[in-house]
C-alpha cells in the first residue's frame, strides 16, 4: 500500500477522514503510524497529497488530509482482453490497473472457457477491490472503466466501432510481421487474445473492424507477461 | 506448451527421441497427437525444429525429430534480482525465462525476509522446471544461467564488476530523476530491488560499483510487473 485510498464516505469533515477495517489495520500493522505521522493519501479518482493521523482508536482512526497534488493520469489505453483464467484475471487487473490502463473490456472468445465467466472475481465488488490494490500499489488513483462483454460479435460489430474512433488499433499476434508501435502519445485500443491466441474468425473480425495485427519478437507470451510488455513498449 | 523441450538423454537414435511422464502426456492429452502428426520441438541450448510422432504406447511415444532451425537467441542481459517471495518468485523465474534473460542472479537485501531462502522452489530441480515451462511457454531453447548469492555485500563488491564489465548497468529506482533507456542493442546488467525497494545503503553501493539509477514514471510497480515493463522498454 503506497497510497492510502480515500473515498467521498470517509469524509467526515471539509479535510478529515475516519478510517476503519482494512486501511485503519495496515496503517496501524504495517505503518505503525502513531498520532502526527504522515501518510501519502489520495481520493478515487481525485487528487493526491498527504494525510496526517490525528487519533487512533480501538477500531479506527481519524487523519487531516490535503489533497494538492494532481495524481499520475492514466494511460489513454483501452485493453480489450479476451477473458483469462480466474487466477489469472485477478492479477491482471490489478497489474493493468497499476500500469494506468483507463478502460479494460473482458470479452469473450472461442478458446475462453464458460466457466471462466461465473468467477466470483467478475462482481463488482471484487473487480473495485483489485482496482483499489492496483492503485494502493501504484500510488494512483483513477480507476480503470470495467465492462464485461460476454458476446464477441455484437461486440465487435456494434460497440467497438464507436469505441475505438481516433484510436491506433492494434491486435497483439504472435503469426504476424509488424512489430508492435513504441513510445505512442496517442490513444490506443489493443486486444490482447486468451491462451492460446483468437481463432483466425476472431482475427478476421477485428481487422474488419480495423485492427493491425503486431508481433513481440519470436518468443510466445503468456497473456499475463504479454499485457505488461504490451503497455510497455506502447507507452513507458 | 507452444514447444517440446528435448534433452539429449531423450535421443534412443541420431534423430529418434522416447517422451514419458509430463511431455508424453501433454502430447496426448493437450495435442490429441496421433501417429504421423508434427510438432514444434527444440533442443534444450540447442536448434529447434519439428518432431513427428512414429509410435504411442501406453506409457511413452516415439518422435523423429529435424532440428534445422534456429532458436530464438537470448538477450544480452543480467538480471540481478532481490529473492522476492516465494509464490512470486516461481513466476518471476519463468516470466524472466520466457522473455529471454541471459542470466539470473537471485540476491540477498535488508528488505528480503530471511525465510525466503528456504523455499523448495530454490532447488535445483525446481529452478529447472521452472526455466524448462518459460521456455516451453516462449518456444525458445536457451537455459538462463541462475545464480544464488546470498551475502549482497561480498556480491556486489567482489564477483559483480567483472559480471557487469562491458555492459549498461542500470538500477531500477522509484525516486530518481533518470528514465529507463529503450531500445539497447548491447549487453545490460539490470538490477530490481524487493518489495519497498534496496535501503539506501544498498542503492550506495550499486551505485558506487558503477549502476545508474532509472526510474519508469509515477507509478510505483510490483516487482512481478516491474520486470517485464523493464525488459520490454530495454530490449522489445
Amino acid at each position: 500500500m503506497n497510497l492510502i485510498l480515500l473515498d467521498e464516505q470517509d469524509f467526515i469533515g471539509p479535510n478529515q477522514v475516519r478510517l476503519s477495517g482494512r486501511r485503519f489495520q495496515h496503517i496501524q500493522e504495517v505503518h505503525r503510524a502513531e498520532p502526527g505521522q504522515t501518510l501519502a493519501v489520495g481520493l478515487r479518482n481525485g487528487a493526491m497529497g498527504q494525510g496526517q493521523v490525528l487519533s487512533l482508536n480501538p477500531e479506527d482512526l481519524t487523519m487531516s488530509v490535503s489533497l494538492d497534488q494532481t495524481a499520475p493520469p492514466p494511460l489513454p489505453l483501452t485493453l480489450i482482453l479476451a477473458l483469462p483464467r480466474p487466477k489469472m484475471l485477478r492479477r491482471i487487473i490489478q497489474h493493468a490497473t497499476t500500469l494506468g490502463v483507463s478502460r479494460l473490456v473482458l470479452i469473450n472468445a472461442v478458446r475462453v472457457e464458460k466457466s471462466f465467466w461465473q468467477t466470483p472475481f467478475l462482481t463488482e465488488a471484487s473487480l473495485l477491490e483489485q482496482c483499489t490494490l492496483g492503485l494502493e500499489q501504484a500510488r494512483a488513483t483513477h480507476m480503470p472503466e470495467i465492462l464485461l462483454r460476454k458476446r464477441f460479435k455484437p461486440f465487435v460489430e456494434d460497440e467497438l466501432p464507436a469505441m475505438m474512433a481516433g484510436t491506433t488499433a492494434i491486435l497483439a499476434h504472435p503469426y504476424t510481421e509488424q512489430p508492435c508501435p513504441a513510445g505512442m502519445t496517442t490513444p490506443v485500443t489493443l486486444a490482447v487474445g486468451p491462451e492460446g491466441g483468437f481463432v483466425p474468425y476472431e482475427v478476421e473480425k477485428l481487422q474488419e473492424a480495423g485492427f493491425s495485427a503486431v508481433h513481440l519478437g519470436p518468443r510466445i507470451l503468456r497473456v499475463e507477461t504479454a499485457v505488461p510488455v504490451l503497455i510497455s513498449k506502447l507507452f513507458y
